[in-house]
C-alpha cells in the first residue's frame, strides 16, 4: 500500500493516537506527531511515540496518511491551520466515536477523508496512556459516504487490519444507533444508578447513606464503572449524538417500566421469564471469554 | 464462646454454606452438613466440606450453633422436619439477602434465632463453588430484633470475626432497603439494559442487530453483567423485597428522567455537572482497590 512508503502523521497522542503511532512505529514505519502543547510534545519524545513531533501543523508535510485523533469537540471545530496543513494528496481518517456529523463536516473539508472509529480504549487518556497492540481483536469501524473515495478507504482498511483490528463497514446513522445502546446509554443509565443510590439513601437519613456506601459490592462497581466515568466525555457523547442518545433512552426507559410492573403486579414467572431472556442473549454481546470484565 | 466447643450445623452447601464449612474446619471447628440429596451429600464428602453430612436433619443433633444457608423461598417456607431437628438451645442464623421476612417468619420459628447476611459472592453455585476466605473483608450484616438473645447474636458477631468479615448491625427495613438500592436495582437497570439493546436494535433491521452485538465493548459488559445473571435468583430477590424494590426503581426513574431531559434540551454544562457528581460519589461506594471489579 503507498501509503505505507511515506510518513504517516497522526495528530493528537492521546490514549488513541499515541497507540497507533507506537503500533506503526513498532511496524517499521515513519510517525510524525502533531500536538497542542510544547509540554506534550516532549513526553512524546521522551516515550519516544514518534519520530518527529511538533505544535507546528507543517510537520504534516509529505505524509501520505494522517489520522486525526482528536476529542471529538476539536475534530467538529478544527483549527483552521491545521485543515491548511493537511496535505491534498494524503488520505485523512479520524478516531471519533460518532461519525455522522464527523462525516457531514469532514466530506467538505478534505477530498481524501474517511470516517472510521477504532473501538479500544482504557480508563487513562493522555499521552502517558498510549501502548502497543491496544486495537489487536477490537472492532475498527468505517462508515463512508457514497462520495468516499474507495482507494482512501482501502488504505484506512490496511491501517486497522496492520494494527490487528477487526474492520466493519456501515453506514453513519447505524454507526451512531448502535453505539448509542451499547456505549453512550450505558453511560447514562449507570451514572443514574449512582445518583439514585445516593439521593434515595440520604432522603432516608445518614444511616443508610453510609449503609449503602458499606454494602455495595462488586455487582454495584460493575454496573456503575462506565457511569462514573469521564465527566466531558459523557457530555461530549451525548451532545455529538444527541438524537440516537434520546432514541435508546426511550426504548431503555420502556425496558424497565415493562420489568417494574411484572414487578408492581407480582408477576414472577412473567419477570424470571424476561430475566432468562437477558440471561440468554448476554453472551451474544458479550462472548464468555469477555464477561469477566 | 461456648459455640465453638460443639459441632456447627451448616444446612445447605452451596457457595455460601459450603464456603461457611470450609473457613470453619480449617479452624479447627467441627462441622455437620444437612442437604437435600445424597449427591450433593456424596460431593461434599469428596470435598472434604464437613466432618460429617446427610440428607437426615438429625444429623443436627448436638450442634450449638446453626447456620441456615437456604435459598430464600426455602428460608421462608422451611421443612418441618428440619424445624422440628433444630436444637432449642442452639444458637440458629441465617444467610438470606434480604431481612425482613425472614425475621418476622423466624423469629416465631426458633427463641435464638439471629438474622443475618453475609455479603460474598462468585458467580459460582451449587456443592462445587464453596471456597476459604469468601468473607474476608466482606461486611456481614446482622439486623436483630428487639427481641433478638444477645448472646444469640454475640455467637454470631463471633462467627463472623472469626470468619474475617466485617460485622455490621442495622434495623432490618434498612438493610432492606439499602440492597434493594446497591444490589436488587443494579439487576433490573442491568437487565433492561440488554433488553434495549436487543429490541431498540432489532426494531431498525437485522443489520442493526449484528452491528450492536459486534460493537459491544468492556463497558457494555460491565453494566450488564448483573443483569444477565441468574434468572431464579433475581426474580427473588425482586419477590421478597418488592416494597424497597418499587421504590428504589421510582428513585432511579426520576434520576434517569432528569439526565433524559437536560439531553433533551441541551443543557450540557447542567449534563456535565450531574456526570461530574457521580464521578464524584462513585469512590465513597467503591472504594479505587474494588473499583477494577
Amino acid at each position: 500500500m503507498p501509503w505505507r512508503q511515506l510518513p504517516v502523521g497522526v495528530v493528537g497522542l492521546g490514549l488513541i493516537g499515541g497507540s497507533i503511532a507506537l503500533d506503526l512505529r513498532w511496524r517499521g514505519l515513519v510517525v510524525h506527531g502533531l500536538v497542542h502543547r510544547e509540554a506534550t510534545a516532549q513526553r512524546a519524545r521522551e516515550r519516544d511515540l514518534v519520530d518527529r513531533v511538533s505544535t507546528d501543523p507543517a510537520v504534516l508535510q509529505g505524509c501520505g496518511l494522517v489520522v486525526l485523533a482528536l476529542p471529538l469537540d476539536r475534530l467538529l471545530d478544527p483549527d483552521p491551520a491545521l485543515l491548511a496543513a493537511l496535505p491534498p494528496q494524503a488520505v485523512v481518517t479520524d478516531v471519533g466515536s460518532v461519525k455522522q456529523p464527523v462525516l457531514e463536516r469532514w466530506q467538505r473539508l478534505h477530498p481524501r477523508f474517511v470516517p472510521s472509529h477504532p473501538m479500544a480504549g482504557t480508563a487513562h487518556a493522555g499521552v502517558e496512556a498510549g501502548l502497543v497492540d491496544l486495537f489487536v481483536g477490537r472492532p475498527w469501524v468505517a462508515t463512508p459516504a457514497a462520495e468516499t473515495e474507495a482507494a482512501a478507504l482501502a488504505s484506512v482498511q490496511d491501517l486497522a487490519t496492520l494494527l490487528g483490528a477487526h474492520w466493519l463497514c456501515c453506514p453513519a446513522p447505524a454507526h451512531d444507533q448502535a453505539v448509542a445502546l451499547i456505549s453512550h446509554l450505558p453511560v447514562l443509565v449507570s451514572a443514574a444508578l449512582l445518583q439514585a443510590a445516593d439521593r434515595s439513601a440520604a432522603a432516608c437519613g445518614d444511616g443508610l447513606s453510609a449503609l449503602v456506601r458499606s454494602l455495595a459490592s462488586s455487582g454495584f462497581a460493575d454496573t456503575t464503572r462506565v457511569g462514573g466515568g469521564n465527566p466531558q466525555l459523557g457530555t461530549l457523547m451525548a451532545r455529538t449524538n444527541r438524537t440516537a442518545v434520546l432514541q435508546a433512552l426511550r426504548d431503555y426507559q420502556h425496558s424497565l417500566s415493562g420489568l417494574e410492573q411484572l414487578v408492581q403486579q407480582g408477576e414472577w414467572s412473567g419477570l424470571q421469564a424476561e430475566l432468562g431472556r437477558a440471561q440468554q442473549i448476554r453472551p451474544e454481546f458479550v462472548p464468555p471469554d469477555r464477561s469477566a470484565g
